[in-house]
């Protein structure tokens, strides 16, 4: 059994270097959506392999039909500890607007922030190049102390996360036996404060559902046809205003088949986090919660199924006003799922209620809008209590098991396409600015981080 | 009493020459939302005021801020024959898109139309100028035969109809006392079809109101705040759903307050039109009447007020999907008024319905778009019957009395500006194609409506 102790000194005397290394990073102009920087993504693909392969990793450049894919291998110690895949993502966000950056994005330094507390600015020093790095070093200083690792690790490093991951799923069909581990690890989430480490265990999938209700065949005078004339602004409203009881419960038959209740354990974690639905709402401007009645803001946002309608259009919406009926009216409904909800289940129970709600002179198209079920590590998981245990070693307060109201893809494509859990740590704060502009990664975020994956390997082996 | 025979024969052998001053008025490219055509509006005006005054009026041409009106004044023979006031408006729509027309719009020509029947090709055919001639030219037979006109006749002609009439009200306001008449006539409307004449008695009002619904203080994912945070798009799908009940009837309160039902004669005899279903709703590919259960489709567009929503958008609405939950969503709702509706109370009523449906941390703006009483001659009165035997004589199936769905400004203008009712009687058909490329007017209507005006004049002195 390695000297954790020892280790994680190497990690704090390392973290001066670590940093450099993680400033070489940075300073790469890696952005993936601008074709202009097409060099700089390969650029830092190349730099991440090369201190891979320095380290004793094999790592290698893959190319796809877009950015390319980092690969690297490395043994580990014991063939009984289980092979884990590590993934983060070497691409960043655009600048822009650049004006509103108080330091250039792609020159990164070490600050005090707002809150006092030293930070790391730049763009991609949270996403997710810092948060990448605290697992590379932490593999760093196993092999400076110890000369191995205690797992098995392959590393997938990708170059289009921030630009819709279009090689990502074919890669992985195509390198499914090489990437193919007992479980991967993400580093892409946060925290849930800066003293409090969280993993994030279920995450909700996604139903999206364009409809298009046509009534007659022109735009009408509603002079000439109001009152006689079906409305398919009306017609939507109906359907759309169906779709919750007064319970603030979804309507849809079956719907909620799937869906467990959280345990009671899990839930009082929640409430002892101290988001109420003032905090929760306030920051927005709000003070009721509108879903589901009886249950915690958490809850509703992280462990409960939604019907969101997230757009909406039809007739006249110019300045002034035109007394026409519409010939259509459109939605974008989406729906967030929990548990073993099936995404395929949930849109045909929806275009069934749809079409149920339909006047029999009236038409409606559905146009599919992806469908993925929700992601759902068991809370009793020795995967999830080791980690869970790891991270409350290292941080003032424990570590919590948190849900994710969104869906992160590649946790998706994991378990689809590999047939691997995700255990979802991140060290990321709420107030890092991602995508935006004077991003910053906590300075204990990278350093905490990397004794965390320390912790967390020798946890897992 | 007039000899109506000699007028009328007079009447048919004028036409020739009738349709010679007629093509020179549609020769004028009178299009009065087009600044380009300025001068070409105020010499129609010129030509009208020079014709009239040839004829025996005291015409002139009156300067606005906008495009001038023609007033024409004449005496009647008999002291004790009311005074009318003839409405028309001698400027035109543009001619875009030129390419669709089949002749040169400005070039008026008579030929054979799809019916077989003789047209009269050229934009402002029957908007308005073919119509606002059949008076001008009944009064010129009255003229020519006896001398005289049978009522005291104030023309009105305004150029700014087909542009928003931004001058009509001052002027109507500024020379109230030289253009209040007993009533008023306007000609810009149609028939029922080829073979029956219509006197429009009932035109509906409208009140426009727009709302906007508003919610967090920002843009939210969906995958964040889901569940929890209120949805503005949702909040109004249920106002606007709720709007009316399963009958198809407006469920706020004292909506109908002021709404009396149609006399059974009227609705007998609109029932006789033939207008059924199948030919009302078939022409616009619908099959199920929308509104009020139990009513035919003349009754519901013509005599029962409605609520329409005329737009609503919110949300993402573009190519794709995001998964937002909008800050705002916003809807243009419209109501159609008749009988003694009140504008304000409904509007009121509205609002008031709209603000007890929001949860307590949402907000709503409400702008308001225009409001007008609906028009409502008696189904008994003189003036009406009087017209409606007139017509009968002329055409081959007696006139009927119909309603309007949607208001006609001039006549609201009229009502409460100059407290003078209005009777609308028009000769166009509803493939007269106003407004669009090919705009034609029957030659039949042109002869016949001035055969029908001196008929009319002669039953109203």
């Amino acid at each position: 059994m390695t000297d954790i102790s020892r280790v994680l000194s190497r990690a704090d005397e390392n973290l001066p270097s670590s940093l450099d290394k993680l400033f070489e990073l940075l300073r790469i102009q890696s952005i993936s959506t601008d074709p202009a920087f097409k060099a700089d993504v390969r650029k830092a693909a190349e730099w991440l392999a090369a201190y891979l392969n320095a380290m004793g990793f094999t790592a290698t450049v893959r190319d796809t039909t877009g950015h390319p894919m980092v690969v690297a291998h490395h043994d580990g110690a014991s063939p009984a500890a289980p092979h884990l895949l590590f993934y983060g993502h070497y691409d960043v966000q655009p600048v822009d607007p650049i004006e509103l950056w108080q330091d250039d994005p792609f020159t990164p330094a070490i600050k005090t922030g707002d809150s006092g507390r030293k930070i790391i600015t730049g763009r991609g020093t949270s996403d997710d190049k810092g948060q990448l790095m605290t697992f590379v070093e932490a593999c760093r200083a196993y092999k400076e102390t110890e000369g191995a690792l205690p797992c098995r690790i392959t590393i997938l490093f990708e170059g289009e996360e921030e630009s819709g991951s279009p090689s990502l799923k074919p890669f992985l069909e195509a390198h499914a036996d090489e990437l193919k581990a007992d479980f991967a690890l993400v580093c892409d989430t946060g925290m849930w404060d800066p003293e409090t480490p969280a993993i994030a265990a279920a995450l909700r999938g996604l139903v999206g559902e364009e409809i298009v209700v046509t009534a007659a065949d022109r735009d009408l005078h509603s002079g000439m046809f109001g009152g006689a004339a079906a409305n398919p602004i009306h017609i939507l409203s109906k359907i759309l205003a169906g779709l919750h009881d007064e319970t603030g419960k979804v309507t849809l038959p079956g719907f909620y088949d799937g869906v467990e209740e959280t345990p009671a354990d899990i839930r009082a974690n929640w409430d002892r986090l101290g988001a109420t639905t003032e905090t929760f709402l306030g920051e927005i401007g709000l003070s009721v919660p509108s879903g589901e009645k009886g249950r915690s803001v958490l809850e509703l946002t992280w462990a409960r199924p939604t019907a969101e309608v997230n757009g909406i259009v039809g007739g006249y919406t110019g300045e002034g006003f035109k007394t026409v009926i519409a010939a259509k009216a459109s939605a974008k409904v989406s729906f967030r799922l929990v548990g073993k909800q099936d995404p395929a289940a949930i849109r045909e129970s929806f275009r069934a209620y749809v079409r149920a709600k339909l006047p029999a002179d009236c038409s409606v198209e559905f146009h599919p809008h992806g469908g993925s079920p929700a992601i759902q590590l068991p809370y009793d998981s020795a995967l999830l209590n080791k980690a869970k245990d790891a991270l409350s070693d290292e941080w003032p307060k424990p570590a919590v098991i948190i849900g994710m109201g969104g869906s992160i893809p590649i946790v998706g494509d994991f378990q689809k396409l590999l047939g691997m859990e995700s255990l979802l740590v991140g060290f990321g704060l709420s107030d890092d600015r991602i995508h935006s502009p004077n991003e910053k990664y906590e300075l204990n975020s990278f350093h905490k981080g990397i004794r965390s994956w320390v912790r967390i390997l020798q946890a897992l082996a």
